[in-house]
């Protein structure tokens, strides 16, 4: 099982409409087939300059590369997370222990 | 619900003894009270420089605090983490959506 996440911060002020835009839209990505355990989360710690995170996990390196490739992923990356992300950090993990 | 994660790199190499001593060392975390869903994963995207992440959740600020201060985790901190890692973010997240 891979878990793919995104750490970010954006254009829009907390709050605003803008940002609750984003973020709808964003959760529009869950409903793209292989997304699994889909969760936007609020970053709260003061050691690193991100406010949020996306993450998900996929079955096998084939589902992330589903993902990666849907149409409407693209389109959201295109059209949302380009414009609207200032920064951003992308990490993927596989569980070694729990 | 907390999630408290790090993402790390060692100054070991991959598959090395010292890598298992620290990883071994860094597993008896979960031990703490208040630690849940505790796992180490294996960083896969080259997105980025780091090579672990380890996360747990907490149920509230009550358990992460009581988690901070405890003599296990100041120990380890101490004698293996500021030793051993040489790089590392730290990010804390509350689920806003899923």
């Amino acid at each position: 099982m891979i878990r793919h996440a995104a750490i970010f911060r954006l254009k829009h002020a907390k709050g605003s409409p803008g940002e609750q835009s984003f973020l709808s839209a964003l959760k529009g990505l869950r409903k793209i087939p292989g997304v699994e355990n889909f969760e936007i989360a609020r970053e709260t710690s003061p050691k690193n300059d991100f406010d949020y995170a996306v993450s998900m996990t996929f079955a096998d390196q084939d589902a992330y590369h589903g993902y990666n490739v849907h149409p409407d992923h693209v389109a959201f990356v295109e059209s949302r997370w380009i414009p609207e992300v200032v920064a951003f950090m992308e990490h993927d993990t596989e569980v070694m222990a729990v």
